[in-house]
């Protein structure tokens, strides 16, 4: 075997994740050449000054006469102690603080768990879409990753998909409810149903299969839609969230992992997260972000706001001849392409200005997707690109 | 092979890891036990008010107009500017901001890199007494930790035990100067030998040997004594460097891995970084402390205060009848146990209110470490207590 400079695992994964980080560097290129000429619905990024509020919370939690203040900060009680008392009033769950483990937001709850659970060889299902850092942090933790398709009509899971695709070595279960980029809301009746193949799954291998449940979008529902946990349907479920989305600063790593009071041998789990946190370089958040917490918990992106935007896009995009999804919840619109060749017609955008991520990356072909956490002011530049983007695209399939 | 509800190699860590965890958790319980009737000298960690300034740079970089101010940040070019100047002007180094990753503090900067260059079956070196996480993260990255004692009379690397335990698997040595727990700086000459043998060992190997340069003390040096970055020996080099101890935040993760712009096959280097970080749970700092960093840089705990503490510490255990050595660097004291079982002697202090950290569980036996960053009011108390339980310790060994 010839040598290799670098981990050769690593350069594996970097493979999977080449796409992606080609992308983004296109990306801000295109960005920095712009200047101020474009619209950006590439990302869940801010192109917004920061809600209000952050900035005020942070500086007020900022300094203190406590010397242990910014001392090592694993998970703080307080923040534990907020975000159980969050859910509980959201979900209707019962979690208490010591049942929430405070994490470098949800990539590092994510990382952090698979780590916890997985060994070399063990299998981990995945709904595709899937979130572009799902195979890599699986294929991180030794294991490998098993797509299983999004039912295309209604973009529901496909439970029995999930249950033809378990094996001997299957390990656990990711599930994204609101689903990333579909913004579709996993209705009760699948998530009974998942549980329930997921029991029979782990009493077949006599082995738990765990559901990893990544609720990073649980906050951003549109029209009242009810949303319910798919963690509080199965009791071996690690649910994990991100206040990134909810307070729109996702360069500020604040989330958490909640263990039910009820997960089967729940101490040696809670210990392998912290021996987890550990070696993946002190995964807890700071704790600056943890002593905030109380009134971070308080804050959010103006969902109505991004209602009204989802709203006004879907109906001018429709007008324009676009065939447009409608999200439940999250970020995202999901636009078909009107060239096959989704990766094509991203560019095409970008030439007008308007920065999209093509569907072909999150394992939608033929779809490129619309981040709604574009300002109005870009919206309003993006409306007629889109219009002549479309036209030339019809001038180039026809001629 | 039975099933197990958690990773069975995040469990072997666990093992790894025990002893730590366990004396951390009493470490916990003793300290809200004892009130405020207490002297803290276990690990480096705030006693006192945050340093002056601290705060406010915080609270100064807590807002901007900028909509990209909390966006995804992965290594800030601000940040990576302020880094390679400082490095540059410390080292006499030529860094570019190019060649600085971000990164959360120095464990991340550890576990990313040693995942960055290890595979299974891979063997680390590390010098004995090692910080207790490099075998966990050495574990976590697939590989194996051998240990090479330090020299027992200064406490210097023994280069020649380092070479005696390269094998074909040896991929990476760290060394840690000023070294935790000896305050010792690792000699000019002893870096010239060790990155003699590490050339020598890659060319029999025909395989790099990473150098892994854990630099989280070199701006806390006494006496106006000079440093040497190890990193600057060897090209095959990661200069690994955390701001937790220079501004006694260890709370706030902050640090970066330095890159040397010889560095062999550097864009594999930095690519194998970049796919560490992202699947490690998205190991860059927070954004807000990478805006801050050109403030944060020109602040320090007051080295020389530390150096007083050295001196009072040192000559007043010396009076009382203790064998301490006086260290050239960090925040530590390393003192003879008077008891051979210094976790006994450990618990007897603690039984007066004054909490050490024991020698064993630092791979050093024999000794206990003390924590310059007491307070002094927790210095004034403890002196008297020092001498009680030594005067307990010589009573039991005589009855």
């Amino acid at each position: 075997m010839p040598t290799s400079p670098v981990s050769r695992l690593t350069a594996r994964i970097a493979e999977a994740a080449e796409p992606f980080i080609r992308f983004f560097n296109d990306y801000e290129r295109n960005r920095a050449a712009a200047a101020s000429h474009f619209s950006d619905f590439v990302a869940g990024n801010p192109q917004e000054p920061t809600i209000e509020g952050y900035g005020e919370a942070i500086q007020r939690h900022a300094s203190s006469d406590d010397p242990r203040w910014f001392a090592y900060t694993m998970s703080d009680p307080g923040a534990r102690a907020v975000a159980a008392a969050s859910l509980n009033e959201r979900l209707g769950s019962e979690f208490r603080p010591e049942d929430v483990v405070m994490t470098n937001a949800a990539m590092a709850g994510l990382a952090v768990t698979l780590r916890s659970v997985c060994d070399d060889g063990d299998e981990v299902v995945m709904v595709s879409p899937p979130h572009f850092l799902y195979e890599p942090m699986i294929l991180a933790a030794g294991a490998t990753s098993v797509r299983v398709r999004m039912r295309e009509g209604d973009f529901d899971v496909d439970v029995d998909g999930i249950a033809g695709a378990i094996t001997a070595r299957t390990r656990a279960v990711i599930v994204n409810s609101p689903h990333n980029p579909t913004g579709r809301i996993y209705p009760p009746a699948t998530l009974r149903r998942l549980a329930d193949a997921l029991t029979e799954g782990s009493r077949t291998n006599d082995r738990t299969i765990y559901l990893l449940s990544d609720e990073a979008y649980h906050r951003i529902v549109f029209d009242g839609n009810p949303f319910e946990s798919p963690a509080l349907h199965y009791p071996s479920s690690f649910l994990i969230y991100t206040y990134g989305k909810t307070l729109l600063t996702p360069g500020q790593r604040l989330g958490y992992i909640a263990v039910r009071p009820d997960m089967p041998n729940r101490e040696d789990i809670l210990q392998s997260l912290t021996v987890a946190q550990l070696v993946s370089g002190w995964a807890w958040p700071n704790a600056l972000l943890q002593h905030a917490l109380g009134d971070l918990e308080l804050l959010t992106v103006d969902v109505g706001h991004l209602q009204e935007r989802r709203d006004r896009m879907v109906a001018a995009l429709r007008e324009t001849g676009y065939d447009v999804h409608v999200p439940e919840a999250t970020f995202y619109l999901l636009v078909r392409s009107p060239l096959e060749d989704d990766e094509k017609f991203t560019e095409l955008l970008a030439s007008h200005g308007v920065f999209v991520m093509p569907g072909r990356l999150l394992e939608a072909p033929g779809y490129f997707r619309i981040s709604l956490t574009a300002s109005d002011a870009m919206i309003d530049r993006s409306l007629p690109s889109f219009g002549e983007a479309l036209a030339e695209a019809g001038d180039g399939a026809g001629g």
